[in-house]
């Protein structure tokens, strides 16, 4: 990756791209007041959205929309997430640094995917309150912690600088699905607007197999497809999504709403070998 | 405010950002083609959404929107709002440039919270049709007055001439809470995405207060919480929002579902002192 | 037009603008991946969301909203269309050109109306898979073909370079309406979040007529109104609306609601002349 060894060379490794994957959706003005808030910060700074229309609270399909899209981002973006039932309360503030980019989330596990999947990283807990927007509210971190710090970082204000490095952070529950000898037993993690059921079994657990059967709940498969047009329209099909996890779909359909699926749904497969 | 104090010393005032709140929601073309004809006139602009999911014709809600946001943003930023249900009649189309911002809309009463807050601003009846697309439509001024004149004024038009200063707008109907002593009552002015009810009682009105009790329809509260984590899920609180208002909340809830609350609910409050 | 003549004598021809236009919705992190794409490969370029709203698959509507929001842009804008439902087959990728921009899409037919509308145009199949995203995923040609594409083109890669001209690409089914002396048939091809219901009748079909009747369904109207503030609240009207096609419309009301009128209606016409 070019873009990886650039990221590691330049002193200055932060990219001028903020992502924000909130919670927050498309009525009120929430996500535009950050906007305002980095924008006068960083005016330079390129926002990107990531999603605004999970469901309140749900920190698992925030995880999941991160993990799928923060690889094909510049090396030294900002990544702002902010599903955070917990505002208000004592939970920390927390910037991530990795080798290809930086987090910055409330500290409520919704970075498990990162801390369960990648190496070499390093926490800190967000104290600089010289980077905050004052008075910070009790109810809109977003605003005064979340997205100000982003921009700052975004600006070149040194990660460091932002909090003492710290170890005990929720670690959350990223959940990986349990293999046996010829059974692997996952469950649906998201459900996307195409009614698409996501799985958490990645691809390297499945090429290396000759699958004989994909249950779940009333509906058996026999085989991995290779493409949705492999399938008649209507019909039911497994397949290795883009996002490289084992996904259930149903060809121009909704596999969701066809066959009463929803999230911790579970599914099991048999193989040889 | 160093930005104010840059915005008054600089002649070029405006800002190379404009905002956009409209009604218009996220399905139809009308957003992304005001920003076509924004980025013809100036290229060089960073346009961010406030907001385009309001019910359709929502005023109130547009003013609301306006008055949590525009002060998290750069002075000289443009602010277009283009909630318009008289488009194609007589109603005037209006600029009004206060110290800190520019306001781009139908003269509707969509700026009444404007008018009724602020102080030393200059309003101007957008009348120079060279600043316009031609032919103008009767339906879509977003795309033929609102737009390409915020973009002209981003990339340096003088405010002046956008046309005649006016003192006969529509002030709107912005409503201030009733005080007596002992005695607020106010109203939900707004409910957002997460079911909270915000009232037009503001943060001024309250801390100077020993607060006996809080009502609203059936629910009872007897004193203002400072997070929502001092409640436990599901229980309800009043709370001074992000956006300075007071709010009645469900921890982890959606407190308009639950308690069957809307829009124009009174909200009562009294007091010692 | 400014702009074509520039547009035509720059060698240059490309614009530094994306737009893009999908099915993907606002709650997963399809569009949000796209740009992250498109940003590493010109991070330098303005993206325009069009819309990612309209219902999966329907490919009518994205040929509607494009064909409503395209001359809006500068010349050289760079129109990128994923709505995709034969992804994984052996639909084509496509790029055409036209002497005021770029568009990048799946060969399905959803540029129907620019073949229909528009002469001069050049199509070529996408094949350089320089250009691409590897692995290519089966399901999501938007991150790994259309959008790293799209920002190759944007950052001055040469049209010619993307693959071969062809001409046996898909030419979909725009449907003209029918015209007989003192009568014209056309469909609702579109219905807005307004609930106004959009006609394929153009505005060049009516302006040189007296009309007698406007007919849909159990909706009669005797003529084509100026303006929505013509009628009461709650009336309906015939108007051409700001897209220049003709439109059913209730004022301040929802038309489509109202009506129980679905996409595919007849509407009927008649007049002297």
């Amino acid at each position: 990756m070019d873009e990886l060894k650039k990221f590691s060379a330049d002193k200055r490794v932060v990219s001028n791209i903020i992502t924000l994957l909130t919670d927050f959706g498309y009525r009120d003005a929430f996500v535009g007041t950050m906007k305002g808030v980095i924008l006068r910060i960083n005016p330079d700074v390129t926002i990107v959205d990531i999603s605004h229309g999970i469901d309140p609270c749900d920190i698992r399909a925030a995880s999941f929309l991160l993990a799928q899209s923060y690889p094909f981002f510049p090396a030294g973006t900002v990544h702002v997430i902010v599903v955070d039932p917990g505002v208000g309360t004592e939970r920390k503030a927390i910037a991530v640094k990795t080798e290809k980019a930086f987090y910055i989330a409330p500290d409520n596990g919704v970075l498990s995917w990162l801390y369960a999947t990648q190496k070499g990283y390093v926490a800190r807990e967000i104290t600089n309150q010289n980077l905050f927007v004052h008075p910070v509210s009790r109810t809109f971190h977003g605003r005064d912690i979340f997205a100000p710090v982003a921009a700052h970082l975004s600006a070149g204000v040194p990660f460091a600088s932002l909090g003492p490095e710290i170890h005990d952070y929720n670690r959350g529950s990223y959940k990986f699905p349990q293999k046996k000898a010829g059974t692997i037993i996952g469950e649906i993690i998201y459900i996307d607007r195409f009614g698409n059921l996501i799985s958490n079994i990645p691809k390297a657990d499945l090429y290396d197999k000759e699958i004989r059967s994909i249950q779940i709940k009333d509906v058996h498969l026999d085989h991995l497809s290779d493409s949705y047009g492999e399938k008649n329209v209507g019909e039911a099909l497994a397949i290795v999504g883009s996002h490289g996890f084992l996904e259930i779909a149903v060809r121009e359909g909704n596999a969701a709403g066809k066959y009463g699926l929803k999230i911790g749904c579970e599914i099991r497969i048999t193989s040889v070998g």
